[in-house]
């Protein structure tokens, strides 16, 4: 299988430059001694998650050619597809859940996006069929090329940022954020560890590596973590990906994302949503090599009722 | 009276690059369409506030001269001349009031600063024992032209990434911050206009502006304001400076704060205290001109318990 090439993430950080926020490593003094702690805020790209870094990579590769795109996701991709064409002038048609939350509804179609609601499981089928109608082409959430290549443009930012780091720490679901930066610090700082870090509620990457084959969780299994970005499981290409370029993963529990997101805001003074705060709960654990390290913050798109209630829990000691 | 000059915050700016972050301009497509906003994130900084930058700069210009730095503050000046002095390896005496929450005390603490409690009314009195005991050197929180020099190159920031800026908004408080802004951004970009930002609850300086002399609101007047860190007044010095740089002052509601303040956690997923939200209240009261607008972000040290309470508050029509 092709896999993605640090000239490809190139390319598409030259694509993208214009569009996306050139987001800062910023130290964070609070860290582990042992292992200094930067972080890279993710969540404050324009919609608030990495997702934009992909969407415009894919979007600009088509822009010339087409007049439609077409993507399906409740969450933070769906937002980036929507910004990304709005910007070069292409529809969009976002296929949502019909139980989708409204106001991520009315946020996409504030974006400028046409929004169909699909039945459950008829999404695929309903997607399939705008496409046939609008000629047009679809944006996956991870399962692309260009879509890992723009995730992978962070990587370069870390590379030019602290090019003498150990440890960097991703969160992984579908697998294309962790498969886009282990791709650019592979080849860049070849002495660093990349660490993929998954809930232990949705732990189906780690068990899949583990085992040298994609093992299925069930989605109602995935559904019980709180961090809902990541209840997607790596496609084949993305899998292949991992395969090469991650050298462990890290599980988390529950408690551990929530007080992370806490440790976030009162901290860190950022914002993230429990599956942007994972690296930094796996962080946490000590359990990697000592040294610089890197914890990415992948997105800051949390539900109020969830952030009210991870801020009244007690700290912890 | 010498004004602090272009010349000294290009100064500074040399002096704490290694030290401070260079924050971005953060894109906030949610905005009014009429005037297109920019957020500078300076909750971003170590400790949280854009203190570190007047902090740094003036305890750079005394490290080779005095082994011992002073400060009297309860706030994010105490944190960031800790924090300085730690840096270059000198003694920090920071005097707060005996009143302080022991969160504030133990975070100084822990940056290896000497904290001395004192009594109410009595700080400037221990602060000068110890400038007599020591031999140290007060670095005062804004009456100083390193101070106001430090806090300027957040406008040089500005002006090298939206040199078309029209409107920068900042909060006013003892106005280093704005006098530091003002000036560079008047050398920088001189079509802009620099409107400063109070609370309704703390608006002396707004009132001396158009009285044209120091007015003096009393304590108990300013300590009403939730904005903890807009209850100081301009000096002598400071108030020069905003009367040559500023070309209005806008005051805001302690609603319009709240309000503001939970803005900035889900729109850009940045915590601020609330302080820290009021350019973005004033930005919201639609007063200034049509064009590129810049709120300053000056601190996100809120408190728990008023971060929950304004989370908890319904949001607004």
């Amino acid at each position: 299988m092709k896999l993605v090439t640090i000239d490809d993430v190139r390319s598409a950080a030259e694509r993208i430059r214009p569009f996306v926020v050139r987001t800062p490593l910023l130290p964070a003094r609070w860290g582990n001694p042992d292992r200094p702690l930067w972080i890279k805020p993710e969540n404050l790209q324009p919609i608030g998650a990495f997702k934009v870094r992909g969407a415009f990579n894919a979007v600009a590769a088509v822009r010339d050619t087409a007049a439609d795109v077409v993507a399906y996701s409740s969450g933070n991709h769906a937002q980036a597809v929507a910004y990304a064409a709005a910007t070069f002038g292409i529809r969009a048609h976002i296929v949502m859940p019909k139980e989708t939350p409204n106001v991520k509804v009315q946020a996409t179609r504030d974006l400028g996006a046409r929004v169909e609601l699909s039945e459950a499981g008829g999404r695929e089928m309903l997607a399939a069929e705008i496409l046939a109608q609008t000629d047009g082409v679809l944006i996956p959430p991870f399962d692309h090329p260009d879509v890992i290549a723009g995730q992978g443009t962070i990587g370069i930012e870390i590379a030019e940022d602290l090019p003498s780091v150990r440890t960097v720490l991703v969160p992984v679901s579908g697998g294309g954020l962790a498969s886009g930066i282990g791709t650019s610090i592979r080849a860049l700082c070849p002495n660093a560890e990349i660490i993929g870090v998954e809930p232990e509620l949705a732990a189906d990457t780690a068990q899949s590596l583990r085992e040298g084959r994609r093992v299925d969780w069930s989605i109602e299994d995935r559904n019980r973590t709180v961090a809902d970005g990541l209840r997607s499981q790596p496609s084949e290409l993305t899998f292949a990906h991992l395969q090469h370029v991650l050298d462990g993963m890290i599980t988390v529990s529950e408690s551990e994302i929530r007080s992370a997101t806490r440790e976030l805001i009162y901290r860190a003074r950022l914002v993230a949503e429990p599956s942007g705060a994972v690296a930094l709960a796996a962080y946490r654990q000590n359990a990697t090599p000592p040294g610089q390290t890197v914890v990415v913050l992948s997105g800051g798109n949390v539900e109020p009722r969830i952030l009210q209630e991870i801020l009244a829990e007690p700290a912890p000691a």
